[in-house]
Order: structure tokens, then sequence, then C-alpha cells
């Protein structure tokens, strides 16, 4: 039975309901937004869609992060805004999907083609009569877009800008006046399925590169795998781990690539993050006489926090349409099949290598043991919280400490992790979180009695700039967890430029447990975490691990505690450039002793 | 004695400290923003300034805004953001004020000069070695964009983004790379002053035009005046009433005007907003012989709401900086010194109209006078409200039933209004609000022992857009009226397509007086005001009345109810479309008596 008869569709269908069965051919069953002028009816066509539906964001950018974050778990997000007003509020987020490679559709309902020609002056634009503006400023920040226009091709329009979301796994922009929204197309054309994964690479320069890449798997000696985030975009997370065990090369992730394979294959060495790796990583990756980077994003990249970029000169990387070894490049050699070829080739038992035990070992472990009495810092929080991760959890990051702090710890199988490590926006996290709970709740079986968990974890500074989501969030009844890490401010920022005494890093004391009661929410549990011993108790109780409802526990931190890998390259930094710590800084993070808790025990006890 | 001796400076100053002198200068004495990676280098700088202060806004987006506030009522704002995700964030506020002719400088801290050169892909990049992206995306919503370089004449850059900014009254993007933050700079330049309000006529050009003007005014029969928002912008207040005073000539403002000149002037008129104008105004201005439209920012204009355009032949329009009539262009004649001009040349005694008492009678009252128990409505609100509003408060209205309800009612002399009537970004009142705080407690002096009272009303689903804002006024202890109007969710739009049995324009439900609590306030007052006489009781109240707290009241009004003029223009549509209302709409909106609003009383209280 074709999709238009399972759905009992007319041979004519606006292209409005077009585009959102497309949609849900592709399983994106919630789309993201705000109503606006010039978006209402469409959104009147997509209640009319069995199946989906429309979450009703708090704003635009939220409901951006969220449309990403649902795309990094589904392939493919969509998003619906308002001409100007609210596509420009979007764009920071549609921004960070193109940098970080996420496919996310951004439909703009735009004012008719009619006003457009003749530069009516309309509500939500520039008063200037340039309706072409706000398209051309998305053109930078995204891969393709087009504008629906009254032609019998419109339909093609939308499967191409679909399509190419999905499989360049970059924002699309799709303008749709409101005078189009019910133009009619042929619903026959939704029989026939849209063209993805079906790239072919080039077989002649395939075979090349593939005999290259062969030739240095069976004769180096000190290889490493380093698994980045196009891995997950292009969906190849299956082929890699079948190649990471079959050549047992030792395998590190990057920070947005964390959270893609399993941590648990034995070769597992933890996070590569440039400069700031853990001497044993950096050992192996920067020393390896052959470096393999698979889905790779970025080989150079800076923040103030820590510099990337692979060291050695043996790195073949496989970006996700292309291969770069040695300064040639092959171009259009699709990631996914070239896995799969390489695979079908490889003999591994031409492989020289033999692992050692050493690699195996990759994560921080506290110096020291406390006690439950015990104040918080971070590295006993994210060791705390290394055992309660369990298999099938989505686990995010905010920028920020949390990122850092998440690397330190290994994830059990089939967990996932989103963070935004290279856009950076502080905030992105718990928009992202948003639609993570819708993506999951989709994606599980009706049968499964117990909800995936969604794990967040956000500072105070972050949580400020989008927290209106969480009303969504209830409104949904979404079960989320929600770490938020107090510690009083932008403590990246404050740590990283050693200010102590700049009102700048601070952000106002908020009654941040209240949050969930003044959004309406009815069935919630809430804790404020205050010593090692409330964290324990808290991941210790059955009740509390099940996502059976909306949670939010408020861990609270020295406001210039930072997890150590920030620590050590602060204190590189500082080596080189002379600095006297006594100036700059609390004694604080020079020693790990209990007593240097003292001055943040006060300031703790002020907050509580 | 000069400005750096006043100020005890350097001869050498960073081009950071000079920027911020130069605001400082201009009486801009708040900056509003986030700090960020690559503009922390120069917020340190602003904390070395006396007298200036960092607003630390909750999100960009809410900063540009109370920048854009701040900037209509002291002629400049100033928002510093960081590279990508910080400006990106803040542009849709920044094409608000491009849009509304808003005087906005941005201020954005870059990556260092070096990694712009080099491509270096670093942190908030799309990882495409494309630092000019940003840049360019702002040049589409800026008069004026530069980057700061290292020359000598970098100060003259400084000098001449500010200059724009304020003279042009629309934004200007200044961009300051972290490395040349603390580029030295000769600082005797802030002794010579900006070059402003120095803009002067090509006289015969002008002299062609108030010849013609003044021919018009002395000869026609019907004439009217409009007062539209480069009044304000231009600071050509004075110069207008004056105008009117002389003239005599019926009085009207445009929804953009509204709150820029005294409304007790005996010709005012109220409010000409096109087609959704009273018919005596509409009387007036469409059938005038000469209408003279001071400060004109846009002549034909179209919402779902109104479409608005002069139907007059015989109209002039006085715009910022140039003059039509018939066609014809004056091109740079700026207003304020027209203005001047023109009243310098005008001899009321040649004038052949007369005043008739009829115009004086604009404002909309309640045909009936409901009790104290009655629930409210939004007709009865406005007019309650009428008798509450006192010299010298600014009123702030959200795009939204808000905006059409203010402009039913006059406001008493001194007052002034803001709205985002082009624009139309929903939340934008909640931070432009934060920054009319700012401004009216440094234009007040110190002696003033009431503050002066901001006065905000804003919907339900524009607060959930926007509403962290209201933190930052608590730590800085500000104190307005903020007037949630609760008709739960987007009633306008709710209203205006005329669907009843759609969950699109519901938000959830939040518990709104809360919120000052939660932000961390101690000294507030919040009401929840259900009936006519709960509102009475509260207006008539002393206390509340005295702006020495911020304040929250929680308006419970029924879903479908909107101001008149909406209403009267959706039964013009209706009437036109031939629509059968039964199929559309409640009965509420179509019946005054008090018995329509038993199914929304209902309504009401499950919410209470």
């Amino acid at each position: 039975m074709s999709y238009t008869e399972r759905n009992s569709l007319s041979p004519e269908i606006t292209i409005a309901d077009y585009l959102f069965h497309r949609l849900k051919q592709l399983h994106v069953e919630t789309i993201f937004g705000l109503p606006g002028e010039f978006n209402m009816p469409l959104l009147d066509r997509l209640y009319n869609i069995p199946g989906l539906k429309w979450a009703g964001n708090a704003n635009e950018l939220n409901a951006t992060y969220a449309a990403d974050g649902y795309a990094r778990l589904k392939g493919l997000g969509c998003i619906i805004t308002t001409f100007g007003v609210g596509e420009l509020s979007a764009i920071n987020g549609i921004a960070g999907a193109f940098a970080e490679h996420v496919g996310v559709l951004h439909v703009v309902g735009m004012p008719p083609t009619s006003a457009q020609t003749k530069q009516l002056l309309l509500h939500h634009t520039l008063g200037n009569g340039d309706y072409r503006v706000f398209h051309r400023m998305a053109n930078d920040v995204s891969f393709y877009s087009r504008i629906i226009n009254d032609t019998d091709l419109c339909s093609n329009e939308v499967d191409k800008c679909i399509e190419l979301a999905y499989l360049k796994q970059k924002p699309v922009y799709l303008g749709v006046p409101v005078n189009q929204v019910n133009l009619k197309v042929n619903s026959a054309k939704l029989n026939k399925e849209l063209r993805f994964r079906v790239l072919k690479n080039n077989l002649d320069m395939e075979n090349e590169a593939i005999n290259l890449i062969l030739k240095k798997i069976y004769t180096c000696e000190s290889p490493a795998i380093v698994v980045d985030a196009c891995v997950n975009r292009q969906d190849t997370v299956k082929e890699t781990e079948q190649f990471i065990r079959l050549t047992n090369f030792p395998v590190f992730v990057t920070p947005m690539g964390k959270g893609s394979i399993d941590e648990n294959i034995p070769t597992f060495g933890g996070v590569f993050s440039g400069s700031i790796s853990s001497p044993n990583v950096r050992e192996v990756v920067d020393f390896a006489d052959f470096v393999i980077v698979i889905g790779s994003l970025l080989t150079e990249f800076s923040t103030s926090a820590f510099h990337f970029f692979y060291k050695s000169k043996n790195c073949v990387l496989l970006f996700d349409d292309c291969v770069r070894f040695k300064g040639s490049i092959y171009p259009d050699l699709f990631l996914k099949p070239l896995m799969k070829n390489i695979l079908s080739r490889l003999d591994p038992g031409k492989i020289s290598f033999r692992p050692t035990s050493d690699c195996n070992n990759p994560m921080i472990v506290p110096k020291s043991k406390p006690s439950d009495d015990q104040l918080l810092r971070q590295e006993w929080v994210w060791h705390e919280f290394s055992h309660w991760f369990q298999e099938g959890d989505i686990i995010i990051t905010e920028l920020g400490t949390s990122s850092f702090g998440i690397n330190q710890i290994r994830f059990p199988s089939h967990t996932k992790g989103i963070s935004q490590a290279l856009w950076g926006s502080s905030g992105y996290s718990m928009g992202s979180c948003l639609g993570a709970c819708f993506a999951t709740l989709e994606s599980q079986s009706a049968s499964t009695s117990t909800r995936q968990r969604v794990i967040l974890f956000i500072g105070d500074g972050a949580f400020q700039i989008t927290m209106q989501e969480i009303s969504t969030m209830i409104r949904w009844n979404l079960t989320p967890y929600i770490f938020l890490l107090n510690n009083q401010g932008y403590s990246i920022d404050r740590f990283l430029h050693h200010r102590k005494n700049t009102t700048l890093y601070d952000v106002q004391q908020w009654n941040y447990l209240s949050f969930f009661k003044v959004f309406g929410a009815t069935d919630y549990e809430t804790r404020k975490i205050v010593t090692l011993g409330d964290l324990r108790q808290m991941l210790g109780n059955e009740d509390f691990s099940r996502a059976d409802r909306i949670r939010m526990a408020e861990i609270m931190l020295p406001s210039m505690d930072v997890p150590k890998a920030i620590v050590d390259k602060w204190l590189q930094e500082k080596e080189k450039d002379h600095i006297i710590p006594g100036e700059q800084l609390d004694n604080t993070i020079h020693d790990d002793s209990p007593a240097s808790l003292e001055p943040e025990r006060k300031k703790s006890k002020r907050v509580v």
C-alpha cells in the first residue's frame, strides 16, 4: 500500500501538507517554533497532519536549539519561524547548526509574494522595501536556501531542501510566502522516497585512498584512531565501532565526538582535546606514527581554554565528504560508504600493531576519597556521576565547566553525548535538552515501560539565558534531569581570565529550584546538593534514578572551582607568562588539600 | 578645564578607554550586554571608567532591546557582545532599531586580527575560516560599520561610529579585535566635541520647501497635522509642539509617534492608525485638504491588524532628512533645522483656518459603567488606567493588545510612550523597559525625592519570551510597574486569525507573580487583578502609585477579548469576506452586554 493510500490523501494536496508529510516520512514528528503573523496559515496546516505535533516554544532561539538537539539524535530537525523578527531571533541557533554540521530545516513564513514584488511596507520589515535581506543573511549560515514559487516544481524544491539538510547535515532555509501555503501539488510524489544515503563514491578515487589507508594500517607501529563529530552526523557509528574492534588500535574521541561511540571498547583511551588532553592521551596521539581521524569536523581549533590540532604528520582525515592525507585531498568520498568499503577490504591478520594494556586507563579519578560532609568540588562531582550513568542515557552538557568535566569520565555503552563545543553558544544545552527529550520519546518503542533518560548539566550563567524552555518541557510532560551547577556566574571565564575582584562574571542569584512550580509543573522533584553526602544520597536513590518525572538538582560549587583539565591549562599558561599567582587568584586552585576550601566554604554557605 | 584635565587622563589612553569616554560625554552611562571570550578585555576597560556601569543582562537579545529602550529616551544606547554567538543573538534587536530609527551602537569584541588574517579556526566561528560573515550580516541592518584597525586614525573611526548612530538614529556596528583593545591613542581629541545636531540645510532648497508649506498652511481649509516617530528621534518635540500651538491645526499621532508630544494641546485629536482609526479621526485626516506629517517614518504600512497610509493628495511629509510633497523630493533637509526655520517664518495671522470644537473629543470611553464585581475586559482596563497616569510617566507597551489599547487613551503632558510598532518583535517591551528604567534614573536630578515612573504593559505570550530581564531590574534595584495582561496566550493573533479551537495560540500558564521572589527580589509588591474592583482599588492606592519598589500586577482577561479598534477591524473584514460568525468565533466579541461574559468568566476562574 502506498503512502498516499495509507494516509488517505487526495491526489492534490497543498504544498504545506506536502512538506509536513515529507517530514513525517522521516520520523520528524515534532516541529519547533513560535506562531507569528506570516507563518500561521502554515501552522494551521500542520495541525491537520496526524502524528505531527507543534512544540510551541517560549522563544525562537530556544526553539532552534531544540531543533538542533532533536536533529542530533534523529538526523533532521525542523523549526518554523515568522519573517524578520522570528527568523532573526533564531539565526544564532542556525549558525550553530551550520558550524557543527546539524541537519536543521528552517521554514520561514513570509509575506505574500505580491507584497514582496510591490515592495509594500509591512510589519516585520526594515521599512525600506527590501524583502530579500533576511534571506540574504540566512544564506551565510545555510547550505542551501529556496523560496516557494508558484510553479509545478515547487514540491521538487521542498524535496531538495529536505534531502540536503539530511544528507549534508547542515541548515537549509525554506521560505513559504503566505499566499503559497495552499498551492496545490500532486500528492503521488510522496510515494517516491527521498534520495538519502545513496551517495556513491568515485570508485577509482576511493580505491586509491583505501589502498593508502590500508597500507598505513598494516604497517604502523604506534597508531591512534580519533573519532570526531561527523561519525554521529553521518550515521557511521556502527562502521566505526567495527573498525576499532577489528584493528584494536587505541581510540580517542574529540570533545565533539564524545558520546558517539561505545566507550567500553577495550582500546578506548579517553578524550583528545589538544593542549588540555591528559598526558597519557597526548602521549599516544601526539607521538603516533599513524592517526586516522574518522568523521573529522575540525583539524585546528582554539578557544581561550585550549588549542586543538593533530601534531602527527601521518594523519589521515576522513571528513564527511572527502579524505585528506599529507596535503592531498580526495574529494567526494562520503564517510559511510567509505567506511563500509574499508571494512570489506580490511584484513586484520595483516596488522602488525599489537595493543598493550597501557592505553586502557583513560579516566581521571580524584586523588583523595573525601567524606560525606565535604562541600562539593568539580572533580568529585563528575566522579560520582560516572557511576550513576547507565546504558541508553542521553547526556547533554553546556559549554563551560560541564563540558570539560564530562570529558573526565567514561560513558556506559549505548549512551549519547551532546555538546556544542565549536560554536559554543551559552544556553544552547537547555533548548537542546528539550529537543532530545522529544526525540528519545519518539524513538522509544511504546512497549518500553521505563523512559530513556535525558540528562542535562548546565551552569547557572547559561541557565539564565534560556531557562524558559523548561516550561515547554513541563507542558509536554517531558522528564529530563536538570543538574544545575551553581557556581555563582560564568566560572570558566572567571577562572581563565583570572580576575577575582570583578562583578563581570557574577549573575543575579535566583531561587532555581522554584522554577518548576512557577512554570506550572505538578509532578516534579527538586533537590539542593551542598555536600558530597547529599550527592551520593541522591544518586544512590532508586526512585530518583527513574526518569518518571522532571527533576532538578542544584549543585552548589565554589565560584572559582573548575575541572582539572582547565586548572592544568591555566597553570601551563601561568608558567609560560610568569604570572605571580598571589596577585591574580585565590589560593584555592593551587592546593588540593581540604584546608584550601575554607574561603569557598563560607561563600557557599552564604548562597545556600 | 578640559575634559581630559577634569578626568585626569594621560596624554595616551587605550582606544577602549577612548570609546567609553566618548559614550560618557554623551551621558550614555549604562552599557548593556553579556561577557564572552572575545569582549572581556574590552569590558575590563569599561570597569575602569568612573561613572559608567555594565548592566550585565540575562541574554543578548534582551540586552539589545534594553539598549534600544535606553536610546529612545537618551538619544543613544550601547550594547557590547562577543563575536558570532553574541552578536547573532542580538541581531534581531539591532534590526528592530534599524527599522524604527533608534541610535544603537553595537560594539562587538572580535578575535585577534592575526587569527582573522590567518583564518585560524576559533571558537564561535562557523569552522570555515570566514571571519567576515557576521560583519557582513550586520551590514544589512546597520547604517555604518567599522572594525578597529591598528592606525592613528582609529579614534576618528570611533567618533564617526558614535556620531552616525546618534545623528542618523540607526544602529552602527563597531568591531574591536581583542588585540586592539589596548591600542594607544591621543586622549586630547576627547576635548573636541563630537559633531552633532550641526547639520545645516541647503538654504535654497529649504526656502523653496518652506514657501510651499507656508502657502498651504495659510490657505488650507481643513488641515491636519500628523506627528510620527522621527519627531522624538530627531529631538524636535518642542518645535513640533510650538508649531501645533501656533497653527491651531487638529493634530494626531501615529502609533509610533504616540507619547512624543503633549496630548493636552487643545487641538489634539487622538491616534491616526489608518484603517482602524476611530471614525472621527479618519474623517479629519482622510478628508483633509492639507496634511502635514512631521517626523514621518512610514507612509504606507500593513499588518494583519490594520493598513496605514495617507489618503490625502495634499500631503507634505517631513522625514528625518528630506521633504516629500506631491511626488517631489527635497533631499538633505533635516527635520530639526527645518522646523526651526518654518517657525521663524510662520505668521499665524495669515492662517485662514479656524478650529472648531469638534476635534477635541478623541478618546474612547466605555459605553457602560460596570460595577466593581465585574470581571475585567480590555476596554475598561484602559479607561481605568487613563486616570492613573501622571506627568512624567514613561509608558511602554508590547505589540499586541496593549499597543492597541493604549491608543484609546490620552496621556498626561510630559509623558513618553515606547512601542515597537513597525518591527514588532514580541518580548521587546520587557528589555526596553529595563533600558528605560536606567535612562530615567540617570536623567533625574539627584535632588528629586520620588522616582519617575516607568510603566510596562505586556501580554503573557510576550512575557515568556524575555522575562528573565526582570532579574536585571532586581539586581539594580530598578522599580518599574509591570502590568501583565494575562489572556492565556497570543490573543491578538488568536482573535485576528479567528480560530477558537487550536492550541496554537496558547502558552503554558505560569505563576507569574512568583518571578520577583524567584529572581531574588526582597522589596517588591505583586497583585492579582480579577475584577474591576480589584483594579480600581489598586490604582486608587497612594502607596501603589509611588515608584519606590518593583511591582507587578497580573490582570486577568478573557482569552478572546481585545481592544475595540481590533474588534472593529475584524468586523469590517468579516463583513467584506461574508464569514459566518458562529463558525469562527465565540459569541463574546459580538455582544457588549455583561451576559456575554459568562463563558469567559468560567475560563478566568480556572486559571485564577
